[in-house]
């Protein structure tokens, strides 16, 4: 599966823009765990390893993710793999064990929103980092992701969006330089 | 958690002997897949990391364990630190995105006989090694390992046992020189 990902800088009128216009599903509180390989640089292979903690309308969900390299120049673009976890505690103790190191936790809220089929907008407030707008679009098929972007970053700009972000929240959050 | 546990190598003569004296819990299918560390020579650290696929009374479970070093001469004791998995495909995949390489995939029927509180026989009949018989008791106490151990010994030589193994299936499978 190809996650088609746009994000953008938000303020208080985007986040508006966004709630009057689509239908909320759901808000989330997330506390995501990034880990560093034990002999590979993903900071240089543009990869990660995280465990999501994801809180909602009072349930509790876990997952591990890898995150593969970004496909595209101007996008978010990645190959992910996702799997459900029941035990975030005892998954990180097999990872540091195995000499994955933590790297550091973002938490955030998010607020999801549908947006049209298959395409969904998330508010992020970011702690430490501030807001940012998300639009993602889950695909089997490689060949539209140029197109699919194109789509996704008008979104965005018809909302007010006016500065993109393709680093990560990790990246952000560790001074990655554009 | 440690893990203690004694094998030895096993006949009809000392299956018949579990089966006669102890309550069969249940029987397993046991489909156990190795993975080779990125970095690490697990051969040499004496660690392994491993997804099980287990089938029983029409049920199945998958599970993600590690297994440290052992911890002492004369038993396989480890620690051990094992989660459940819902999706062991996916899961192996992000296991392969990050460098891990399967090894090899030991198949095996396991009868678990209930002992005493906290001991566990297997009967094990390993696809390509034959039939080895597994006596095991889990504890929190590191310090209590030597004398389970000896308890462990005289419960598999009383059924017969007369010859110990402290490699792992993986290594004798690997042909592993004692």
């Amino acid at each position: 599966m190809i996650e088609v990902e746009v994000k953008g800088y938000a303020d208080d009128g985007v986040f508006e823009r966004v709630r009057e216009k689509f239908e909320l599903i759901r808000k989330e509180y997330h506390e995501d765990t990034y880990f560093r390989h034990p002999c590979r640089d993903f900071a240089e292979t543009d990869e990660a390893l995280r465990i999501r903690v994801k809180r909602f309308d009072g349930h509790f969900e876990a997952f591990l993710t890898y995150k593969g390299p970004k496909m595209d120049t101007n996008s978010k673009t990645r190959k992910e793999i996702e799997v459900p976890i029941s035990d975030p505690d005892r998954h990180a103790e097999i990872l540091r064990s195995l000499g994955f190191e933590e790297v550091l936790t973002i938490e955030k809220t998010r607020e999801k929103y549908y947006v049209d089929k298959g395409i969904v907008i998330d508010l992020d407030d970011v702690e430490g980092l501030g807001k940012f707008v998300e639009v993602e679009c889950l695909t089997e098929r490689s060949d539209i992701v140029e197109e699919t972007v194109k789509k996704l970053r008008e979104i965005l700009e018809s909302l007010g969006v006016k500065k993109f972000e393709r680093r990560s929240y990790l990246e952000l959050a560790m001074g990655k330089e554009v």
